[in-house]
């Protein structure tokens, strides 16, 4: 798919206006940031960043764009022989695929002639959005599963066949252990995975009959799907007749049973019971059938017998979003960046103003993030000490002294040049897990979790207040008004 | 994106088992259906079917994907040399796209060599179910905006660069205006719509300014965000104040405003006023930020004045899903088609043995559509009467006699051929639109809808009873799997 003109149109039609003003060198500067954490969460983990670099780096329209753009009859001639020689060439931030990030935060931040940056907007968030979404989903539903492997089966739950595939990577990248769609594990160097569906079993005069032969075909690759007719009473012990009768006699291994309907809980443990019992203590047991976060944590509880999970629903097709937004924040004018702010009849959409910068504060002795500070880009945060007030009660406030202070942003393009390397998928993993377990548990729990402190810094705050008092209640009066008429 | 591998390994490790097994040319009968609507409507709008047809029709495995295959170990030579000259050459019958539908109705049926059908299950259903889930959210939306035309302004919250331009097509087949997304706008013909967005104000030194220089270089596609100071104050003032100094006197028409925050009632009431008391009765209100079904019904209840909507997130975003599932339910065997059942120990997962039908009556008076019968495929339907039996609650029957009674289903391919031409997308927003004009209102309506009643022949339902019957609590023997051994 080409991605260069899967953008707002709007994008395009402010650019000609930049254009139309002589502005095609000035530079203004952009955050990606996000409101509030998805799934009633605390926290959000970054993802996307991969498939921005490889948009931004390959941005360009051709021919065919142009003549689709000037058909429309909205654009001039000269603003389309710029568009034909578009190429990015600004300077992009961004915090590394993997990261735990909070609400506010500048995650990507572009600084880029304008007209650049404001094309870059909308298909810079699609990418994030969808990827953070998808990691975030993956790294809570390894937190709570714990040991337990999780296998992504949700491509037919997808929103398309693109949307399944990057579901697929970027839920490995967010923990799981594989995935079930095979063109993503063959895009990305993913673990295949898969069991068998319940047609099999159907297709065949009885259950027995559909397991001997899918054992026969498929030896290495055999999980019995158990629940077609009756879990209890046909399947499990037609898989375990199977494994008596043909596997255990030819030196093959009894791998184990999927479950996908009834209750988890009472059917895992008892078919425990009957696979200890006829011999198999070692065959696993895969549940599936709409799992979430919670109904693990359940049959967790329940003391359920799995040893991995099949999860679709949950993934892939979740019922919520990564709402990132891209707002100017600074404007250039004589080769300096001037903060700029939108105040909004919502108090929430009001923005932190100026270029800027976040950082993160982390226990010398413990390796635990404490609290983060989104600063303004020009200031040097104290490696010594530190007060971090409560985003939320400002009274609550932390004096920090021992700790290790990291920006969170990496520069990726530098003048249009790539200057980042994407890390591998198992890489980017690996820092998943690392993030993860650098939170305190009271921020990642489930119910009602601590909220992160993640504090402006005082110039940043005393801009911004001042910055509101100046456009709140007033109707500017622009000096060079007259001019443009 | 290439969709062939885009499937789960499942599917091509049990075509291994019915390759193995001799049954490359077997047929066997698969139905997509879904449990239940989405959004607790009482009904689904579908679509998809468009891009079902061209995967199927170019469904085939080149040769990186048969390296890819041969080297995950699990697949035989003579297999993969099937798969290398794979396909499709069976039936498909399908539901047109824009039909409304309702929960265990097959809305599509493939009848094909068992190998083929199974392969399918998975992308077919990833694009039945993207398709329905956005054209029936559009359509719901259509129905209680009124004459209000809505623009899709979804990619950013989308799920990835496909995921946008694929529900832009949608959305406009359920009846939206046009699009922001330019991809989405070329590739299908729709109207390209847009704004302005609030860093195009930041960016200027004041909001007029921003207004007259957007004016200026689109005088012909500018509506203005007025919100991003402040709507009443600020934004329209100088709205106005830019159609007085330069539309008016250039000739320009000034063509409205837009609101993305605030109490959009209120507001949408003052700029009214405001706009009417300027001279520019004819200047248009567009509201955007997060509207839904319920919020358009409380704006249109509170009086808001409201000519248009931008809708984003809950269009290309929506958290929701049709949950679509691909079942067999019948087996080839001596060239005739036997019935399967797959009972669960979840009630709701049991199947509609057979290959069946799906006939819709329609009030032969008033054209309203008065229930479906789902049949087996030899039945033949009374042209006269009928009763038709609740879903729920089978003491509620309806005895029919003045109707017209339709096949849902129309063929699409035929022994592998394509036999049916996909309709325009101005065609098929047509169609969704007569489909919901010919419900009840009491089936449409957002509160407590009436059920529609789908009603089972009395061949099926008894063929299902038996089934049952003969499937639960016993663990059948085959007469074969001694042979088997």
């Amino acid at each position: 798919m080409k991605k260069e003109l899967c953008t707002d149109l709007y994008e395009l039609t402010m650019g000609q206006t930049y254009f139309d003003n002589g502005e095609v060198e000035d530079k203004a500067c952009f955050d990606v940031f996000f409101r509030t954490n998805p799934f009633n969460g605390n926290y959000t983990v970054s993802g996307g960043l991969d498939e921005v670099i490889d948009y931004v780096k390959n941005l360009k329209f051709d021919k065919e764009d142009i003549d689709y753009l000037k058909s429309l009859n909205l654009f001039s001639d000269e603003y389309l022989e710029y568009l034909a020689n578009f190429k990015f060439t600004g300077d992009i931030y961004a915090v590394e695929d993997g990261t735990v990030i909070f609400p506010n935060e500048p995650i990507i931040t572009v600084v880029a002639p304008k007209i650049e940056a404001q094309i870059l907007e909308t298909t810079l968030l699609t990418l994030f959005n969808y990827g953070s979404l998808i990691t975030t989903k993956a790294a809570r539903l390894c937190e709570v599963s714990g040991n337990r492997p999780i296998m992504e089966f949700g491509t037919r739950r997808s929103r398309g066949v693109d949307a399944a595939i990057e579901a697929a990577k970027y839920a490995v990248v967010g923990g799981f252990s594989g995935t079930s769609n095979v063109e993503a594990a063959r895009k990305y160097g993913l673990v295949p995975m898969g069991t068998m569906a319940h047609s099999l079993i159907q297709n065949y005069e009885d259950e027995k009959m559909a397991f001997l032969k899918y054992a026969k075909s498929n030896p290495n690759n055999c999980l019995f799907l158990v629940d077609t007719y009756d879990t209890l009473r046909s399947g499990i012990p037609n898989a375990i007749w199977v494994a008596d009768n043909y596997l255990t006699p030819n030196g093959l291994e009894f791998k184990g049973i999927r479950i996908d309907s009834g209750d988890l809980a009472y059917l895992s443990k008892e078919a425990r019971k009957m696979l200890d019992e006829a011999g198999y203590p070692d065959a696993k047991i895969c549940l599936s059938n709409g799992l979430d976060e919670d109904t693990i944590i359940s049959l967790i509880r329940q003391g359920a017998c799995f040893d991995s999970i099949g999860l679709g629903d949950n993934i892939s097709a979740i019922n919520d979003r990564v709402n990132g937004v891209y707002k100017l924040c600074a404007v250039e004018e004589d080769k300096k960046l001037y903060p700029r702010i939108k105040v909004s009849n919502d108090q929430v959409k009001t923005i932190n103003p100026g270029y800027k910068k976040v950082y993160r504060f982390y226990d010398k002795d413990s390796g635990y993030a404490l609290g983060d500070v989104i600063s303004l880009a020009y200031e040097d945060i104290d490696k010594d000490e530190y007060t971090l007030i409560s985003p939320v009660e400002e009274w609550k406030q932390k004096h920090l002294t021992n700790y290790d202070v990291v920006e969170l942003q990496k520069q990726i393009f530098d003048d249009g040049e790539l200057v980042y390397e994407v890390p591998s998928i198992s890489a980017r993993r690996d820092k998943v897990k690392k993030e993860m377990n650098s939170l305190y548990p009271e921020i990642k729990r489930l119910e009602n979790p601590q909220e992160y402190f993640v504090d402006l810094s005082m110039p940043l705050l005393k801009l911004k207040k001042e910055m509101l008092r100046e456009h709140t209640y007033q109707n500017i009066k622009s000096k060079s008004l007259e001019k443009e008429m």
